[in-house]
């Protein structure tokens, strides 16, 4: 079997690559060891930069999320039990984001891929990559987990297999460096049915800990509280949920959090995560595979949308005009606003949370940098242009 | 003896508040422990922000500033060997900082004070603050430190008496809360024979550490280097610090440092430090007697300024409408802004220096900071709005 770009990976990266390859006339093959129905049907948060809104309103697979999703022109910042409104929308010069879930526009990448005789192969067993720094990469995999072996010939791969795929190892440890932070806490996270409690999301710091006001439908409500990372979800009873939600989110000018009946609940982890580079001869990482952020900034979808951008572009320039400049830089290109993305990541996690380890010094100074941005303009821009996206610097 | 406003410290905070009252028709005497030569004569560094500027023009005590200050109209950043000028002139609309160093602003208040026959009594001892929380505060002192005991009745005492004075401790520590941090590193300054290597401030960021370019006049250059706080300064021969600070500024571009014979270094700690309230009684404390903070942000001297500023309305509001609303709310009005400025001291440190606790991420985290500020407008825009000092919030 033999393909110009073989794309490991049916998440946003490898659906989104595949989709911008075939609009340049570029052949592709996605390998996912999931099923379409996993893929489809785990449940995900996701909010929306204004590019990836954008890119999908340009490449025509925005008709649900334009109908569907819930564009959100600000946000609200609480502490001190009081709510401060970012308006992204006159900030930024008319940017926003969309809320709309991850696995809804994974749902909308793979009807577009499949609607046009995109070939995606589900459901695939024993990934392995082979040669890659030479200029015949291959992809070996088992259909339905344990088919015969199969050999995937390709001139480029895309390793768009999440975190714990196999395209980042094959990255020599000698020029890879791996950057990480582990968060001390973690974030609780419920499903809710009840109506929104507001109109956008709230990030609310409390001395008891940071939590999150978000949204799914007008009738399904997603919250988060912060809770210790090695915190178990038995812990945590419906009624203590709602409580501390209630006792976090509580203003002087009596705002009401609506409670319905919880139906999901987890905890997840709150890691950053970078590879350096992003490249090695023929193979390109793209999305989780190379980083992670905490969701504070609800950028990790976002950065595996640019990554590909930047990808199908370096692609495109190849297979057009015999020109490898953009490849060469890919890992550049993209390190920069990857950095820029844990940044923001990082400060957001930073100021919103609570820390065992702070001092009552640093805590005010927490408050003050809050303040800070509420309070100036330019503060209040800051935060607004990092959450609609900033620019890829190409 | 008897006044309306006693103050105890003859800094920028006591004089500029004693002149401001004086405009006023409000009485006050200043007591100062040193003699007016120490005070004029111990060489401090000073950048003032736009309002401190302003209102030095406003009192007319700004001749010689303006004659022989250096107005400086942007900073450069310096990180990965490379120079990002930040315009604060044109990003604020105007606003820009003034080199004029501290002791030169005590010779210039202190002047005017005399020449308008203000009572200051220099190098008095065994100062002693009584009944704060009474109508007639007291001060005892004595006069060329071992007169007879003397007793200033007043209407109200100012506290500018610095981080070591009397006042602070007379409020009860039942109500007081101290907030502080001291960081892990110091900085070597100097002061050289040399023409400037640069038109404006340096603040550089190398994996050694930080370094600063700054100026005192066209013949001598002021200079720092991030060490170590307990490092000695016998460790630091000249030859050693020019290296140092050679390494640690050079460029790509092949920018040059200008040497020459150094002629003073010390070692100064970082630290930031706020008390909470800044009032009790009829006490009020302003500058360093209430607020530290490390000298990264050049905020320590425009903080006291501030601080006087509101506490002169306080007492304009008290003796001419007798309103005590600003009086009553001086601590609050004063600490929001006293932590905004914390928080950028704070953060232009910790942006700046070498931590020798900082993981690998971290490090490019600050790197990434540094990109964000320097490569967004918006991000160049925050650093100049606090460099230029933000407004008093009433």
């Amino acid at each position: 079997m033999r393909t110009q770009v073989g794309i490991i990976g049916a998440g946003p990266a490898g659906l989104m690559l595949s989709h911008l390859l075939h609009l340049q006339g570029i052949e592709s093959v996605i390998l996912e060891t999931r099923t379409r129905e996993e893929i489809e049907g785990t449940i995900r948060a996701g909010v929306l930069e204004q590019g990836t809104m954008d890119l999908m309103r340009e490449i025509g697979v925005s008709q649900r999320m334009d109908r569907e999703g819930q564009a959100h022109h600000g946000v609200e910042f609480r502490f001190n039990g009081k709510g401060h409104r970012i308006n992204m929308y006159e900030l930024t010069g008319g940017k926003h984001v969309m809320v709309y879930a991850q696995h809804e526009v994974i749902i909308d990448l793979v009807k577009a891929r499949v609607d046009r005789g995109g070939e995606l192969i589900f459901n695939v067993g024993d990934v392995s990559l082979h040669g890659v720094d030479t200029d015949k990469p291959t992809i070996q995999f088992r259909r339905d987990k344990d088919g015969e072996l199969e050999e995937l010939v390709c001139d480029f791969i895309a390793g768009c297999d999440g975190f714990h795929g196999p395209s980042r190892p094959m990255i020599p440890s000698s020029i890879r460096t791996e950057y990480d932070k582990v968060f001390p806490m973690g974030w609780l996270g419920i499903l809710a049915e009840a109506p929104p409690s507001a109109p956008e999301l709230i990030y609310c710091n409390h001395d008891n800990g940071f939590a999150l006001v978000s949204t799914r439908s007008p009738e399904i409500q997603r919250m988060y509280l912060q809770v210790d990372a090695k915190d178990n979800i038995a812990n945590w009873s419906d009624d203590r949920i709602w409580s501390e939600l209630q006792t976090r989110l509580q203003t002087s000018d009596g705002w009401n959090l609506i409670e319905g009946p919880i139906f999901q609940k987890n905890i997840v982890a709150m890691r950053s995560f970078v590879c350096d580079p992003m490249q090695y001869g023929r193979l390109f990482l793209a999305g989780d595979a190379a980083h992670i952020v905490p969701p504070t900034g609800a950028k990790g979808l976002n950065l595996a949308i640019s990554d590909v951008r930047v990808l199908a572009k370096g692609f495109e320039d190849f297979y057009k005009s015999n020109s490898r400049d953009v490849l060469n830089r890919y890992s550049e290109i993209c390190l920069r606003r990857v950095w820029k993305a844990e940044r923001f990541s990082n400060y957001m996690t930073s100021m919103l949370h609570r820390f065992e380890t702070h001092s009552p010094f640093e805590r005010r100074i927490q408050l003050a940098e809050l303040d800070y941005v509420t309070s100036s303009r330019i503060g209040l821009t800051s935060i607004a242009e990092n959450y609609v996206g900033l620019p890829i610097e190409w």
